[in-house]
């Protein structure tokens, strides 16, 4: 293969402030019609008639949270959307705008954000969401993505962190660990891509984690899913760090414990395979590992037959008194406390 | 004097994510009746009735935006938080909530993070909004900062940038120009001070101009003033970037020209002064220095009255037709045209 060695590469100074914001933004179409005032103004302008507004933000730091090593610009673009979109999702809420913030050093070309922003444009028309506002700026270093996104919701549908009871069955959506056994194995890839750059690594026995990893989806079709089921949660939040830490959050905001078992955790044929390959307790890769943007909620127990058989959700435990403490049941059947992990990044 | 050698540090790692997000905010009050969800589940929950929701982002990073060696942390995240909502009251709106997103390297110890929202909190008292949300995450170099600033606004009160009529009369609040020399002052002192670290300047004359830097206030008042004096302007932008920029975006988004009067720039005599010091023109100064974060807008002619003599105003010139081009008429009477200097911060 010949490399092309011209690949177009504009320098952002070319461009000001300005240029590239109207630059980057030119092609993005208005889809809902709560945005009355899009990217253009000192401020978006939106309407919400008597819906309430729900509002989350996220910041995604190079080196810190993304290794551009191996995650393609048009991949971050779409993931960093997602991941916000999410917590709207976590609230039973519908994502209806996103502003997008990002600071660069000149290492980037015009071409790279580009890639940035066609994988944000993406993400926006697959989640059927506005891209609002934003602000560009230099940085020293880096790559930097500050992302607020924003949604709506009718009065008395929002589901909270605080609402879970006893005997709550605990449920969780789709599976777990996949996210991060696909970083596992993209770090690998890269260790060996140092020793030998020729080596062409064949990623097809990991094509699922892997696109856990780096094009994550957010569950936008539960939120459907249980308004057509007309079931609602009693409390909800996205798995973002860990299902431990995500009970946890669950079970301190809600003043309950909890007992969760160890075989009801869903888990893909490929994440069981990658942890043995890896040698790797995938139950503490499921409990520990995030990314995986799956929901986590609690229901009452008159909904059971609500939500039973349907494959999109496992029931993964219940909830007890908060004297009961919160605990994994193995598959030995010893209770273990569940401890959070969770992402500390400043553990640097 | 003695140093205090043993001031308190505390790493951030200590805490980790969770732990630092609740520390930090944890005395901040929940002022406004449309917060019904603050910080600390997947989204804030807002509720704003029937009125239009305003949205608006900024970044601001060290090196670019800020230098940290004569910016106590306390003040930045004052003025962060105050630019932002600058952009609210721009579209003649009133500013509620914000969401606050940082990113640090290990050298901040907890401490300084504690004096940047102690900043925060002080503009979130005093403009009356609540912190409703924002994540904390370390950084391989530097402080940035994030900021998303909503607000409300009833039906038809929004002002946009785009309503400018030819005979519309220009109006500016305050004066301008201020933050950047008080930004040459700052500079000049930080070079002595590299030079002699035992000086202590007297920077008493330059205080106002100083303070126009480090410590912006952002116009609530005059939405309030505009409100009572049944005033809907126009057209309506924040002075950001420099008078130039700003009036460029009105007649650009208006498809409208204009002339203004050289003479009817107002300045403070500080400003004056200190510009025959620095051997810079002072007009230049207020055309392109940026960050006053004053108010222009257009009014109708029609409306002369209700701001006739109002010493909160500045008339300095008029809408014209398209063709006519945008020029400012100096105090020999020539016409100049209006070019943007902005604030390209990728010419790094």
């Amino acid at each position: 293969m010949i490399e092309d060695k011209n690949q177009q590469r504009t320098q952002l100074s070319d461009l000001g402030e300005f240029g590239l914001i109207e630059h980057l933004t030119k092609n993005f179409k208005i889809k809902q019609t709560s945005t009355i005032k899009s990217i253009g103004d000192d401020a978006a302008i939106l309407d919400f008639k008597n819906k309430k507004v729900v509002v989350t933000t996220d910041l995604l730091v190079e080196s810190v949270h993304f290794d551009l090593s191996y995650v393609p610009l048009k991949h971050l673009g779409y993931k960093a959307v997602v991941v916000n979109l999410s917590d709207v999702y976590a609230m039973n809420a519908t994502a209806t705008q996103v502003t997008v913030s990002i600071a660069v050093s000149n290492r980037f070309p015009l071409e790279a954000l580009e890639d940035l922003y066609a994988g944000i444009e993406t993400a926006a028309n697959i989640y059927n969401i506005d891209v609002v506002g934003g602000d560009t700026t230099s940085s020293t270093t880096g790559l930097l993505i500050s992302i607020t996104a924003i949604g709506e919701v009718e009065n008395d549908v929002e589901v909270y962190r605080s609402g879970a009871n006893p005997s709550d069955l605990l449920v969780v959506t789709g599976d777990l660990g996949g996210a991060y056994m696909g970083l596992q194995v993209l770090e690998r890839e890269k260790e060996v891509y140092k020793v030998n750059s020729n080596n062409q690594p064949d990623l097809e026995p990991y094509s699922y984690i892997i696109e856990r990893q780096l094009k994550p989806e957010a569950r936008k079709d539960i939120v459907k899913l249980l308004k057509d089921l007309e079931l609602k949660p009693t409390a909800m939040i996205d798995i973002s760090d860990g299902l431990s830490s995500e009970i946890l959050h669950i079970c301190k905001q809600s003043k309950v414990g909890c007992d969760i078992y160890e075989e009801k955790i869903p888990l893909d044929p490929q994440v069981i395979s990658t942890c043995e390959e890896f040698n790797i307790d995938s139950t503490t890769v499921a409990l520990n590992g995030g990314e995986d943007y799956e929901l986590l909620f609690t229901i009452s127990q008159d909904d059971y037959s609500k939500i039973k058989a349907n494959p999109n959700f496992s029931i993964i435990g219940h909830i007890k008194e908060e004297g009961a403490g919160t605990h994994l049941v193995t598959r030995a059947d010893t209770r273990i406390p569940i401890k959070a992990q969770g992402w500390k990044n400043f553990n640097a």
